[in-house]
């Protein structure tokens, strides 16, 4: 089996445990369990759970813990994928083709729906603890809400996606700024996703030291390729208009210091992190090479 | 000490609490943390958390697990009021006198301000495991997190808000609605707050599903008298425009069943409620007395 048939297939298990535990839609509030199924089921790479799965691997994980917090990761993505294309964000109408959440249904309801994707989150990975037995099971998956939490907050994704709001026509934005953003709206998701998987593999303080590093540099490649694409892709390949940043007055790291240097920032933090995760699956005697590739193809991915 | 100097004790503590786990003011993010602050310390009766700990010491609770679930469901809570209050819900520009987080900054910040409160509300409840020791700590504090995500949630909360956005205009909405509303909307997050406090004293099943009957009572009687209040009152006594439910045409209890029917099942539900606790207390031998106080002075606020 080649890389893209093994891609498919962990892509479709991801999204089949991500549907899972997606609410049923029924009941008063339907219209609000229709939004989050509608927006968390329009297609995606299912990158995260991908990764978070790929790392539990890594680290010989068996348990079943995995699974919510592989559908809760990508319930925090997706509700902050709404958010950020509603009116007073990005005023985004389509996000890979389609209507975006509060196109298709309404402001309130994407609102609401981004809320109730968040909240679910949590609801979904606490579940992981029906499945504890013993005290290091309560102890592995509190870890793990305390980074999905984090993570995903002020201290991590939200606090990075506030200040890409505040510097949104900023033409003087410094590198301290867009390193932060890049850091916390882009890879801190990365990081928790690669850190849960090992987390509840059980690996120890280092690793999980380790795997935080590789997905930083991980997330910060996939930010900087991302505004590469921005600037060279058409409308008809990525599915949103070209050069958006460009008409936001976004600066990024791509503006400031040019195609060369970003082409070669993406190549040499591609290569540090693939560096630190040959040096766990060597350790750990196990193939690592699915992910190794996985990674290096979605850094350097043409759109 | 009269009841009210206590309140103001118990007020202030809970204030406080919720004070020392909200996120320094400082950083590339710090507008969002800003408005958090902004929103979570202006005003309110911090019933929830009250509430919260007058139950944790029905059941003789003594761990101090119960201090980030205080705040966290006071976070949960305001959060909800700055989304509620954005121009695409309610298009509110002054709660308890002061200019909503929309209106104080602006929709982008109060959207994220509102994200980064429901999230920051797990990453504080999730500190309490920081102070476990036993299995026993680690299951309490697992239910506890359970009933404050389901409760806040698309099957609590956010549900009700739903539902109430769906019907705004709906001058044919049925009681299985409003009652559906009712529930959701408000008493789901004064269930969480008095079957959290329970949880973590450690009271046994058929007492916390006691105190989750009291506390929707308590939900679903308050509701009704903000109804009735929403007509009675005048703009200077609430800080908000009379009739604002009137003005978004919505349907309450109070428009279909009329205002003595209104105030009988106020009273009604009140009564049930304090049978319960009182039961809980006397088996219990533990001196109930002001919480008693504080559901009927609550209940029956006039403003």
């Amino acid at each position: 089996m080649n890389f893209n048939e093994s891609l498919d297939i962990k892509r479709n298990y991801a999204e089949g445990v991500l549907n899972s535990y997606l609410p049923t839609v029924e009941g008063y509030q339907e219209t609000v369990l229709e939004a989050m199924h509608y927006s968390a089921m329009a297609g995606g790479k299912r990158l995260r759970p991908v990764l978070m799965n790929e790392c539990f691997k890594l680290f010989d994980g068996k348990s079943r813990f995995i699974e919510p917090f592989m559908a809760a990761i990508e319930m925090i993505h997706t509700y902050s994928l709404v958010h950020d294309d509603l009116p007073a964000m990005d005023n985004d109408e389509l996000r890979r083709g389609k209507l975006t959440t509060w196109k298709k249904y309404n402001e309130a309801i994407a609102i609401l729906a981004g809320d109730g994707l968040l909240n679910f989150a949590f609801e979904t990975a606490v579940k992981a603890f029906d499945m504890a037995k013993t005290k290091d099971d309560y102890e592995i998956i509190a870890r793990a809400l305390k980074v999905l939490s984090s993570k995903a907050g002020v201290y991590g994704m939200i606090g990075g996606q506030t200040a890409d709001v505040l510097h949104e026509n900023d033409s003087e934005i410094t590198e301290d700024v867009i390193n932060y953003i890049n850091k916390n709206k882009t890879a801190a998701l990365i990081e928790a996703s690669m850190m849960i998987g090992a987390i509840l593999a059980g690996a120890d303080e280092k690793d999980i030291m380790d795997i935080e590093n590789a997905a930083f540099n991980i997330g910060i490649a996939f930010q900087i390729q991302d505004d590469i694409l921005d600037i060279i892709s058409t409308t008809e390949e990525l599915g949103k208009p070209v050069h958006s940043d460009e008409k936001n007055n976004k600066s990024t790291y791509v503006s400031i210091y040019g195609m060369d240097k970003a082409h070669q920032k993406v190549k040499d933090l591609s290569e540090q992190a693939i560096g630190i995760l040959q040096d766990i699956a060597d350790e750990n005697r196990v193939d690592g090479s699915f992910l190794m590739t996985l990674v290096e193809t979605f850094i350097n991915r043409r759109k």
